[in-house]
């Protein structure tokens, strides 16, 4: 029996949305390894949009769902409508998106709060006892999805968001690119990717480890 | 000594530009054997901007160049600059950004134009005798590149597509999803990818034998 799993977007491009290559790597292992895979995103505007040749803000409007759905040709859905028991796992890849649509992690660091509509979904799965996967900034949001004390990585102790998430209340584990931290109480497994990673065969080293012990957690329903 | 691959992107999104899914395949597998990548695009604004939630074209405006760099995460260059003597091969994935953006094959088809810029650096990787990679919808191109004669699939040769390359003088050869064509004489390898695919996997399969075959036929410089 196919186990089910959410992920969930946060726009299109690293520095306005969700980390495309790790999006992709993650939707890539979860197909090949045999799972049923939905993705997700809120229906909100993204917090700005950046040019991702000159690093700039342009002056448009987007909106995170409507962008998330070209990473996944249309199949994405409101993540106001993601239903727990429908699903074993969810995953949340990287990019700023992360830290802009899905939190205000990039303005409020260790003060920050995240998107109602995820973190409703998020603290279902925790409190369901299914195995949740962060890639890459995704653990800057651990503790306000597990609480204080969950272990997590975001790849070197002396990246600021590494310090933010021990001001949370969150304990940080470094990680090598190729591999996960698994904080087992919770069922969290974390991964750095592009937090650390030169190049997109790195990422994929130690996201295809998340998403592989994720499946292994996950108890098909 | 590492080959070098020029790949060129269209945008970002399968239904007005580069196919997202296809493009990450191709430069994680690139990576992974290996290879050195530079991303390309034409500095050009797109046909149209699509919702890729509705699939309803929206009352935007976006640049090739600068969408493709949400792939390419900022490291994509004008396809002007594509020098063929740095390169031993080329790859460009697929999507509606290539018969929309790359050319004018969704409105045009077989009477379709090539973008000068494009067509410029493809030709001179075919007159250089260096191999060629088109994925999915990019073997619509193959003719104007190659010229009449030139072997290549889009999959079922009852699509349009299949029909409209036989009509501009090319050969079209069915193809699986999870296989190749290659056209000797002409050093190109195609694949269907998601002109067949169901499924990312599915897609990943004939794209890593595409890019596998590429790379043996490139002689590094």
């Amino acid at each position: 029996m196919s186990k089910k799993v959410a992920v969930i977007l946060s726009g299109c491009g690293v520095y306005d949305g969700a980390e495309i290559q790790e999006s992709v790597i993650t939707l890539l292992r979860l197909d090949q390894r045999g799972a049923q895979v939905q993705c997700f995103a809120p229906n909100v505007a993204q917090m700005h949009v950046i040019n991702h040749l000159s690093g700039e803000e342009m002056p448009e409007s987007r909106n995170v769902l409507t962008e998330s759905a070209r990473i996944a040709r249309g199949n994405v859905e409101d993540v106001r409508t993601l239903a727990v028991e429908h699903f074993d796992a969810l995953i949340l890849p990287g990019g700023f998106g992360v830290a802009k649509n899905l939190s205000n992690f990039a303005v409020e660091g260790a003060n920050c709060s995240v998107q109602p509509d995820v973190l409703a979904a998020a603290q279902a799965f925790a409190q369901a006892g299914k195995p949740i996967g962060l890639i890459c900034i995704s653990p800057a949001l651990a503790v306000k999805i597990f609480g204080a004390g969950v272990t997590a990585t975001l790849g070197s102790s002396e990246d600021p968001a590494a310090a933010a998430l021990v001001s949370m209340g969150g304990v940080h584990e470094e990680c090598a690119v190729e591999d996960v931290i698994e904080d087992q109480a919770h069922k969290l497994v974390t991964t750095p990717a592009y937090m650390l990673a030169q190049s997109i065969a790195e990422a994929a080293s130690g996201i295809n480890k998340l998403v592989d012990r994720v499946l292994e957690l996950a108890q098909p329903h």
